[in-house]
């Protein structure tokens, strides 16, 4: 029985579809201060972000991408950081010289959101594992709420001190592609086109009952302690339940079953002690607070808030958009993103692509295998 | 904006479809009791569950038809215990005088399941909540897991009690209908049809997960204390996530994305703060450790255990069979039933009917609108 994750590897070692780019640049993080962020739930405090950028910004400025990532994601989104690294940026298939986002033309930037959920010495984020400058002490429990919308401020404020006016293109993948879209409503005038792949505009009723499960596990967790855990054993049992949640739904359901087709086996059946193998393996290097985070930004995600409507935020656009969706997305099915994205952005009037991307990775397709839509996101980018 | 509890309720009140039967004989429950039960996992134990009965027994005891309950249920199929009973057994649209299942002349009996989820005085079923005689305090932890095998046995041993020796039909709806298929499978000689709704064969990979996230999010609650909690504070946040996961799943979501549209809502999204108050309401009346024991049995469901193979199992099968499926069922699919179930029993030569129902409900419409397949079902049980 082929486990799933080897699928994911496979799909990580030999990519798939057209001749993959790889960015051979050279790679490094460079972390930026903003002294006084304001996040929309009201809270103030210093955050650091750490950002990378692949090939160079021209002298008008004018051709800059920013690329957002997703939930379980960081802003390595393309190359290596050394030549013995194991593993690419996600989107390397992608990003480089004569790819899809060709790094010969594209000055390309990436950004770690506020509160990433990884523990990894290559992510700067301030989180809720930072030591308050004023207790000395990690935040914990006290930091704030963090939404979508702070997460593209972060960035515009990135973006300002770069000096660019206008993004040639702002592009994500799931949580990734809500801040895009976030980005053309927020400031439609400085976003020329927008991609967003398996994400939608707004959270549905489904999507924020799980991520308010994975909150609750956590939360419920007898290592919780109101999120001051730090120091002492971390919330890992409730962690674990919410990462389990995450990962059965961002696979696509025919596969799993497929590859997983009953309860047969002892303890428990052979899905279970593989879900359990894998969330041993990477829930210790997850922070709990962080994860629940930006599960709660995810939950409260939706276009129209701070406007009349939904519909009359999505009338604020004026970038050109491809909306790229999944086949088997178990989060954000093609169906659901035609109805709720593409429809009002076409009934407002908007320029829009859809694309419904054939993988056998369900959500997860749009991480490992969107090099599949190479061709289309190159001319999208041409337009 | 319609809340969904109340279509739920709509459906409850005012039913759907064809006129609905209303078993207005009298109803009471009895208990019975296997004063040295083995489960399939080994542990002996009194157990005494409650039943009751619709119709009457005829003098050849050949009218008699099993109705399982499904995760959330109980024994309670139909009828009222007294007039001024708010609602009536969960299929009393289906059983009653010329309903789908005619009282006049059936004998129908429903049996709760050992460790039924229900804190309610009408509910008899020793669980991790009842004293263990040994050392007079609840089981607690050291209460043993339940398969869908065990509720089946305690199921036939009422049986052979009353001396019936071939089932009409057994009939169910989810775990209800796993209970009715595994009848099918381990007591072919006394299954003359079996009738599920909304059920698979087996437990895919995918509600696997589902469950092992409920039992997890349970056992991480701080409360928990290793399933000793009685007499002290219940786990119940990490239950509440548990019931979370599993309302949202059951329910339809084209209609849950219709009546919440998005996220815009303070302090959180609507459908969030509806998922609150509807826990907050059912939580207090459910035992935590029953429903991690029957989330394991559902977990650990496969038709195949015991088995050379799942189609071996299926190939046993001497019942006709009446399998029905639900529009919108995130947890059972139509099509993940036909293939998973119907296609293996038809090619191991089986009779059987496969049937998909038009519902807004989901999962819940095999609960709550199974009326609208009476005719159906009445055919199936004069076959």
């Amino acid at each position: 029985m082929k486990p799933v994750h080897a699928l994911v590897a496979a799909a990580l070692l030999l990519g798939f579809g057209p001749p993959a780019a790889a960015y051979d640049g050279p790679v490094d993080k460079r972390p930026f201060t903003i002294p006084d962020f304001r996040f929309q739930a009201g809270a103030r405090l210093p955050v650091t972000l750490g950002y990378e950028t692949y090939g160079k910004l021209n002298a008008a400025k004018d051709n800059a991408i920013l690329v957002c990532h997703y939930f379980g994601g960081t802003s390595h989104a393309a190359g290596k950081y050394t030549p013995e690294d194991r593993r690419a940026g996600y989107w390397d298939a992608l990003i480089g010289s004569k790819g899809a986002i060709d790094t010969d033309r594209f000055f390309v930037i990436s950004v770690d959101i506020p509160a990433n959920i990884n523990l990894d010495p290559t992510v700067i984020a301030t989180g809720p594992q930072t030591l308050d400058p004023k207790t000395k002490k990690p935040y914990g429990g006290t930091f704030p709420a963090v939404s979508i919308r702070d997460m593209v401020e972060t960035q515009r404020i990135l973006m300002d001190q770069l000096g660019i006016q206008r993004w040639h293109a702002v592009m994500g993948t799931s949580l990734g592609g809500m801040q895009a879209m976030q980005w053309a409503v927020s400031y439609p005038e400085r976003v020329a086109r927008v991609m967003t792949a398996a994400a939608p505009g707004r959270s549905d009723a489904y999507n924020q009952a799980m991520s308010q499960v994975m909150i609750e596990a956590i939360q419920a967790d007898k290592n919780f302690r109101g999120g001051n855990y730090y120091g002492q054993e971390p919330p890992n049992q409730g962690l674990s339940a919410a990462w389990k949640l995450m990962y059965a739904k961002i696979l696509n359901r025919d596969e799993l079953t497929a590859q997983f087709p009953g309860a047969v086996g002892h303890p428990a059946p052979p899905f279970v002690m593989e879900l359990d193998a894998q969330a041993t393996k990477r829930v210790s290097r997850i922070d709990a607070n962080a994860w629940a985070t930006i599960s709660r930004a995810s939950r409260d995600f939706d276009l129209g808030i701070g406007h009349p409507s939904y519909e009359a935020a999505l009338g604020r656009v004026k970038a050109k958009a491809l909306v790229l969706a999944m086949v088997g997305d178990e989060l954000f099915s093609p169906e659901r993103l035609e109805k709720d994205l593409v429809a009002p952005l076409k009934k407002a009037g908007k320029q829009v692509e859809f694309r419904v991307m054939d993988t056998r990775q369900g959500h997860l397709g749009a991480v490992f295998e969107l090099n599949k839509e190479a061709p289309a996101i190159r001319e999208f980018l041409e337009k």
